[in-house]
């Protein structure tokens, strides 16, 4: 009997939990948790995380309304997504991969772009299997990796030197030497985000070239998070990597409804991909969550079948360009450096010049961490306008790179920009 | 330059998907594919797959529609869940477990129950670990445990005797010897499933006296897959293994708002234990999904706060016994053998007296299966009923224990069971 044979173990002990959680920050307390609403002075304006605080339009959730009053769209979906989602998908996005999309094959719907870049993952990775990430990067990639037993490796988007007047996003550069360098043998997967999170940086054609030529050299699968798409400013061009040459075969690129209809919380996303990636991947994601809720599928779809009539997603970048510019003017008034953003809803702030009293009473989450934690925390009490540091984007030995910024999120009405404007000009006295 | 040395691959190659989706039947075309509506009669009467043929309560959606004409609940959630859900949750179950329950540290909200166990395996097992279930299992398990490099061990439930005549699913028994024999000293978690899909078993309290006293003897943890919680009939008592002495702090356990109110596509389930398993589940849930979506979460809040006053489930289960009747008389008229279930959705239908032509044109897809995926199939378009075939539930050298077997499931409305039960008389002249 198996059992018999010492099989016995100490029933004090607490079951253990996977050394999977050890790595990739699992169990570290994230800067989400630190810089929480409920951490902070109760009427602190929340730029920190990147929510709207307005709502998706009523012509996008009427379709939901209207699922919830029938039978069908209350039960499962298929685990490829609802084949009318599906359809709105294709119908949407297809022109701009320049190749007619099957709904059967090429597109899958996931519970939001989280879960599904997860389920790529799963699907892909050997363990010891190596990710290219570049820094900063989007925190939810690191453990995502390390948990299907992957291991991240780090490229850093370089900053904007010090002495530059006026940077833009575009001024975060990539070394392609050392890209190359982070290549070795169990180099799997490049991520690429573009828009970039939390930089604002949209990757040029030339750069993307770059690193597809990389990724046929080294036959590496790109994922392509792509969740920012319809968030470029002042025309600037979205280049899909997918539609470069020999690139779609190796190519999943990732879009989110969260971001484009201002619902964060509806957890729908999707992937759109050669049936090579998608059939592996929908193979882990039917097993992660089986499906994705089925009435908010339905409220997606409706919305993508109508965003042409209502000119919605030139509609929402200007508003965005604006809520935008109400940020920066804050600023400039201000007299702080930052890096313009070309995508996102998001900005860097410049905060080497923020002098904080270094006895100034920290909590014991920000103590041990980058010079950003304590600046953000100093903003969020003295001023009252919540941040996120940028080192948490950063692996331990880069956390340097990542101090020096703070990030702002400006999807918030034009009110509350206005306001924490107003607000981040009481930091003048501290400026050195 | 490590990419210079010898890093460079063959760059025709596919990129290959990860070994574990080898494992665990991961790729295989599953029964649910097999049998799904599209490849059968287009009148055929589903009674295949788990879901209801009719809505959930307008009392329970209604709150989904306020919370989509609301900001914050279309936003980002909580990745422990919606506080408000939590509190419900709380208050609806906290008798049950006979202790008071921490909303901070004991309850997770899950994108389904599925995501949630899921995410327990992600969280506890190191590569190895054995899970042990017992047959015929939910299928997601399986799958679910190797994408996390565990191994499932499977123990039978035994099947009535083949003379029995009116067997229910309590005849449906452990050999608890057989348990002991199957623990080695890898063996990491055991899943309970009560009521249990498909079978229908209620675990008794001895019974599960006799597990817990197994998983205390070994230190094991105990996921209690109790989904159809709400769904036991002619007034039999549902035991929670948490509730027995010494297992609350080793059990997880597993609840289903799709189940509770007729809602399988909204995903949203939860677990229930100590913070010694919520938290590393927590840790990993927030990185497979992040949060679940909020909309649907407010309904089910909102929903459990109005099950007493609704006398909901005292109805629902009054309800599902007439549904469950009406397909049993026709079983009895039709003078087949069956399971009678004490809880859950689902009927054991012995298809052992089923004889079918060997020459039937079958599809490629049922070849080299079990039995039963034949005579499942051969019911299905000859009398227009599908149910799923049983040894799907089952490993591969048990194969032979679940082909005497079809599932039907009971979950539609009476007029849909009685046409479902007139047809099946037209299998008289196929009873030998």
């Amino acid at each position: 009997m198996a059992a018999a044979n010492g099989a016995h173990k100490d029933r004090t002990a607490l079951i253990p939990f996977s050394s999977r959680l050890r790595e990739g920050r699992a169990l570290a307390q994230d800067v989400w948790s630190i810089f929480n609403a409920a951490n902070l002075p109760a009427d602190c304006i929340n730029l920190g995380q990147g929510y709207m605080n307005f709502a998706p339009p009523k012509w996008v959730t009427k379709a939901a309304e209207d699922a919830l009053n029938t039978v069908s769209p209350n039960h499962y979906s298929h685990p490829r997504g609802r084949p009318r989602l599906r359809q709105a998908i294709k119908n949407q996005y297809e022109k701009q991969f320049n190749r007619e999309l099957d709904i059967e094959s090429e597109i899958l719907v996931t519970s939001g772009a989280n879960e599904g870049q997860y389920s790529v993952f799963t699907a892909f990775l050997e363990p010891g299997d190596e990710v290219i990430m570049f820094e900063p990067f989007f925190d939810q990639y690191l453990p995502s990796v390390t948990f299907n037993a992957g291991k991240p490796v780090y490229v850093p988007l370089h900053p904007p030197a010090h002495d530059q007047k006026k940077p833009t996003s575009n001024d975060w550069t990539i070394d392609f030497e050392e890209l190359r360098r982070a290549v070795t043998s169990r180099t799997k997967m490049i991520i690429v985000n573009t828009p970039h999170n939390p930089v604002g940086k949209v990757f040029t054609r030339t750069e993307l070239e770059n690193i597809a030529a990389l990724a046929e050299e080294f036959n590496l699968l790109v994922m392509s998070d792509e969740v920012y798409d319809c968030l470029l400013f002042d025309n600037k061009e979205h280049v899909r990597i997918a539609t470069l040459p020999g690139m779609w075969d190796r190519t999943v690129t990732v879009g989110s409804a969260g971001k484009s209809f201002a619902a964060t919380g509806w957890r729908v996303g999707w992937l759109i991909g050669p049936p090579s990636i998608i059939t592996p991947t929908l193979a882990a994601s039917t097993r992660i969550v089986f499906c994705t809720n089925s009435p908010l599928q339905e409220a997606v779809a409706s919305g993508l079948e109508q965003v042409n009539q209502h000119h919605f997603f030139e509609t929402q970048v200007k508003e965005y360009e604006e809520r935008r510019d109400v940020l920066l003017s804050a600023f400039d008034k201000l007299g702080v450096k930052y890096t313009l953003p070309e995508g996102t809803y998001f900005v860097l702030l410049d905060i080497s010049n923020v002098a904080f009293p270094v006895d100034y009473p920290f909590p014991q989450s920000v103590e041990g961490r980058g010079r950003d934690f304590k600046a953000c925390w100093f903003i969020a009490l003295e001023v009252g306008v919540s941040s996120i540091p940028v080192s948490e984007f950063y692996c331990e030995e880069h956390t340097n790179i990542g101090e020096s910024f703070a990030r702002f999120a400006f999807c918030k009405d034009l009110d509350t920009l206005r306001a924490a404007g107003e607000r981040l000009q009481g930091l003048k006295k501290f400026l050195v």
